[in-house]
């Protein structure tokens, strides 16, 4: 193994084999947590959002906490029933993206495709920033450092993705499982003893809370409806996530669509009774909770709090309480947290190069992010999402309350243009359908379908108003960029295959070949090339030299002499000691010569196996290659000659096998080995 | 033009085509200008260190200023007599890199690239620092702000360089003649006054300057001695750039070494003249000069400057006295000045990828940076450069009395090595010269090189003595790493040249062709890879095309038929959507079916004209390419149909014609026209 070697496989890892995978389509008890850590990871801030939107109108706001939790909990039930149709309708894996595009249009796919990639960045931004709030509810000294916390956590998480994490059900199935235990356990209890009437009080609830100037008692009804609308839409990010098990269904055990949808039922019901449980604890329990810029309306015994005083989130604060004299409890808690918090933000870094290639096969993207196993487009990928979720971590300091302005709106416009879609999806089947049974589901769907869309719909409404201004602008703006960047490629690739159409007299053949050789010395490679040259018996064969130097020409020509080499060298003077530019126009005046010829350049190189050889060799044929793919009628023929290095970079490739991208899990591609391909013959 | 194109012009320039330059030999008044900035340039503050390292020891030791001006001036005289002696026998330019080599062998050359390498990087970061010092003695609100100013600089230097200056002699003539004429002139008026006795006191003259404790009255002679040591090796900073003429013999005017050595001396002679004048005047003036760090030492009326008190240079507190009534006369030395720095650290960003194509060409360094008009390796060393000075200057603080400890280190290494290599060149000489009266000159020459290597000798052991602790070791460190990577790159050439030798067998031809044809799509660009290739006239033509997806497969197989190409198709069949491991494998398998035959394989493939284009095709013929190039006995014949956007790319390359590296001039490299390379047939 070279030094190189073992320097990338320290940096990026051991590369994993496809036939170390094996074949495991998933089982709904393992597909719950593998597609379920978005959703539900979103209970660990979307009641914290709600509390603080309403604490602007003061402590006694906090009646509306509950209603606020149930009005998002009937937007959820219809978004899941609403989705629970679609992967029935579309059980290829395709998603909202499919949805759109098969029934509304490629424009309205393109939106959604747009949406999406905004939301993946979104989803790393804010889970990994509260990711670190809770981070720093147990480890005192991360308090005030949360957003280099967070922009520290992004790197490792795109080090780790870039290595190709290792991705397995026990991976997903262990910290979700847990993590459910926690929230649901310390509910129970919570409620438990709130039954008994022994429930503590979290610790903020000493404080008291004073209303934001112009908002309180003299509050206009206007301004209370408007107030309870943004607390609404910011609890709506519990529904992030919800959509993932649509994209995932090959992934699951037959029955496919229907194991999909009934796990996609059972992550419903466990988020609703997450969220709605942590917002009666958290008001029972008397949490206060402000926008972490506002600490100063909190008071304590009449004297405001500390400057610095550090806020934590509502789990955090109801474990502490509940745990109160066994501290190991609140550390599993907060600890579960914040590892679902990592593997949702994990989700986004598979599902952004997932969609990617949907895009890029569809033309919506570079076509080679489709290709598998094209590891430089799949690392640009997650650099990318990393990098933006970073520049949104600083610019927004790492505070949840105001990444989530910004959020949430492009899964809305994903989830409208779906909906509308299934219904537009039913309508059509019904034209056609005759079976009464089967026409009777059809309408239920649709209706199902159309509740949905009202739902999402009024929220999306409700989700512009409150937040444009706020930030959601921001989302608006990058997802028409990628729109008309998204467009833009498609064009391209449309005007590119009209070019390239065939027609009958492309099957003309040309008249006769005139290989030319480059020479640059006497050497091995050279006389492969000439042979090789030679065996495929063009019209005309000579060497070409690019003479820079009379003494080096003269060497040149005696060996070519000595050797009684049959083929005659044409030598270029060079005087400027150009090489590229006279073999050029060499070509060039030979095909001139002869229009309906073909000029075919054999091009002498030698291969080295080790990256920094490489940098030393090979530059100018390199070029020229470059150069000569401008010129018409020419076609360009390396001959390789393989150094001895050369074996270790093919030996090194086949130690490594394929390479199989962290989200195959997901995606349903789980080859066995990767042993020969199949070949028929026509 | 493109917008691409527009944007590049923009930012980069338009570039430079050879019929631009115009044929320039250059006569002595315009040479001196060209080569003299880096030599003269160290006048502007070689001075201030011997006054900074000798206030250490308080007002009082300032009596040694002019001795060791003298001191310095005596080293330079047998420097310049020296290189006299180099420019009559080695007219073609080498330096004192040619010299070395021939005369002291292969690792003595090496050991001079290295330190000429590592000077370069100083030689900006001193020139450009210094510039900066300039600048705030001129412009109040730089003060304190120099480190970031220098790199400032340093960027726009690069950038410019990066575009292409377009150099001519009068870019040198105006400044380095305003220069001479700036600072002899008031060296001239200054001395006239003191001749006088109406010289004026400059502005930190009524400072008092206390001595180092530890030196002053108690110190022991050996102290003494050590100060003074150090002292001189900080004003032999004076002598660099006088090497710079050797290296460009070539572009002077016939006869080309007499003129050289001509301007060479008059180089010398104003050089220290200036050195001398500037720095009796400063004595004579009154001048208090400390290290930038300790200006504690100074007070003013028993009371401390303050601590933001920012000393001016030697130069710039004389013309403040001196044209104290005309403030014009000041700013002009000062901008001349300034000047003259900025084009001193510019000599290094020519003269640095100059000696990397001389290091190319032996083998010491990647052969690309060895082709003329390489524009990616030429950019590649001003970045690296320019980044490497960048780096000094922030450590450093864009101080020159600590960079100083840096410098000179190289020069002296290679001025050692040079005479060394001097010597044996007449000793070598003399053995065969049989004249006389040319063994005269040879016996003369040499003892002047004689003389020069005991000065630079004595110089250089002085400054590694009293500089090494102060920095002098990162200097040798780095030469030390040039050095080693400079061997190993010759080293591995040398390996590959010996695996590369031809022997007989070569010339074996291949027994049959096998071509195969790589189709994606029946689209131009691969019916006309199937003309070609069937115009080869293999023994075997097959197509071949690998199918992820059945649909797709079908289609393409029914319109085979249906356009009755007369080549059998082959499917491989790729079930994990792999493009490049089936083509590859099958290609290896033909060969290991027939070992004396070859496989050809092409592909086809369209060109597109935009940067961004390129970005959105063909990464997969790309990647094949690469994978192919280590299969033995495959060779691969690149198809190219050009898009119509491709003129594009073409019509821009022609515009621009051949790019013109900003050091031909210095270089001697100056063809007319780029008009056509004649060809002779053999």
């Amino acid at each position: 193994m070279s030094i190189g070697d073992v320097s990338k496989r320290v940096l990026l890892g051991r590369k994993l084999r496809s036939s170390q995978l094996g074949e495991t389509l998933l089982p709904k008890r393992i597909a719950l947590p593998v597609f379920a850590s978005d959703a539900l990871s979103s209970v660990a801030y979307a009641p914290d959002e709600v509390f603080i939107m309403l604490s602007l109108a003061g402590a006694s706001a906090y009646v509306w906490s509950w209603k606020i939790g149930i009005a998002v909990a009937i937007v959820m039930t219809a978004v899941v029933a609403s989705y629970r149709q679609t992967v029935h309708a579309y059980p290829s894996g395709g998603g909202d993206y499919e949805v759109a595009t098969v029934n509304l249009g490629s424009k309205a796919g393109t939106v959604v495709g747009s949406a999406l990639l905004v939301d993946y960045v979104l989803t790393v931004a804010v889970s990994i920033s509260s990711g670190a709030q809770y981070a720093a509810s147990a480890i005192g000294p991360l308090n005030g450092h949360e957003a280099t916390f967070a922009t520290a956590l992004v790197i490792v998480l795109a080090a780790l993705n870039l290595r190709g994490i290792r991705e397995s059900g026990t991976f997903f199935a262990i910290p979700t499982y847990a993590f459910m235990v926690a929230i649901l356990g310390m509910c129970a209890y919570g409620l438990f003893e709130l039954a008994a009437g022994t429930l503590p009080k979290v610790a903020s609830a000493d404080l008291d809370m004073s209303a934001e100037p112009g908002y309180g008692d003299s509050m206009t009804t206007f301004a209370l409806i408007f107030l309870l609308a943004r607390a609404f839409s910011s609890g709506c990010a519990a529904l992030t996530g919800v959509e993932a098990i649509s994209n995932g269904v090959p992934a699951f055990r037959r029955p496919k669509s229907k194991n999909a949808a009934t796990t996609l039922l059972l992550l419903g019901a466990i988020a609703i009774s997450m969220m709605l449980s942590v917002i009666v604890l958290a008001k029972q329990m008397g949490l206060q909770l402000v926008d972490p810029d506002d600490v100063d309306r909190l008071t304590l015994n009449g004297q405001p709090v500390p400057d610095d005083y550090d806020q934590h989130t509502a789990i955090a604060q109801i474990a502490q309480a509940i745990f109160q004299d066994f501290s190991p409890g609140f550390y599993f808690v907060v600890t579960v947290t914040g590892v679902i918090l990592v593997l949702a933000a994990n989700t986004a870094f598979n599902g952004f190069p997932v969609l990617g290639s949907i895009l890029a096969k569809d033309g919506y993207a570079p076509r080679a992010l489709a290709s598998r196993g094209d590891r430089l487009a799949y690392s640009n990928g997650i650099v990318f999402l990393a990098v933006m979720a970073i520049i949104l971590i600083q610019i927004f300091n790492a505070e949840p309350t105001r990444l989530i302005q910004l959020y949430i709106v492009g899964v809305f416009v994903s989830f409208n243009l779906s909906q509308l879609g299934m219904i537009r999806h039913w309508t059509r089947h019904l034209k056609t359908e005759r079976d009464p049974a089967v026409r009777r589901r059809m309408y239920r769907s649709r209706v199902i379908n159309a509740v949905g869309l009202t739902f999402t719909a009024v929220v999306l409404v409700i989700v512009l108003i409150t937040k444009f201004f706020a930030g959601a602008w921001i989302t608006i703006l990058a997802m028409i960029v990628f729109y008309i960047l998204m467009r833009a490629i498609r064009r391209h690739y449309d005007n590119v295959n009209d070019e390239l159409a065939a027609d009958e007299e492309d099957k003309l053949l040309p008249t006769r070949v005139h290989a030319i050789v480059l020479v640059s010395k006497l050497h091995k490679p050279t006389l492969r090339a000439l042979a090789f040259a030679k065996a495929t018996r063009p019209n005309v064969l000579e060497g070409v030299y690019v003479s820079v130097d009379a003494e080096a020409t003269n060497r040149l020509l005696e060996e070519w002499d000595e050797r009684n080499i049959d083929v005659p060298l044409k030598v270029l003077h060079s005087p400027y000691r150009e090489l590229v530019r006279p073999i050029v126009e060499y070509a060039m005046e030979i095909r001139k010569a002869n229009p309906r010829g073909v000029v075919s350049v054999y091009i002498p190189e030698y291969v080295v196996g080790r990256w920094w050889e490489q940098l030393l060799h090979n530059q100018t044929a390199l070029r020229l290659k470059g150069r000569l793919l401008f010129a018409p009628g020419v076609m360009v023929t390396s001959v390789p000659y393989q150094l001895r290095s050369s074996e270790l970079a093919r030996e090194r490739e086949e130690r490594e096998g394929v390479w199989v991208r962290p989200s195959e899990l997901r995606m349903g591609n789980v080859p066995t080995r990767s042993g020969k391909d199949r070949q028929i013959q026509k």
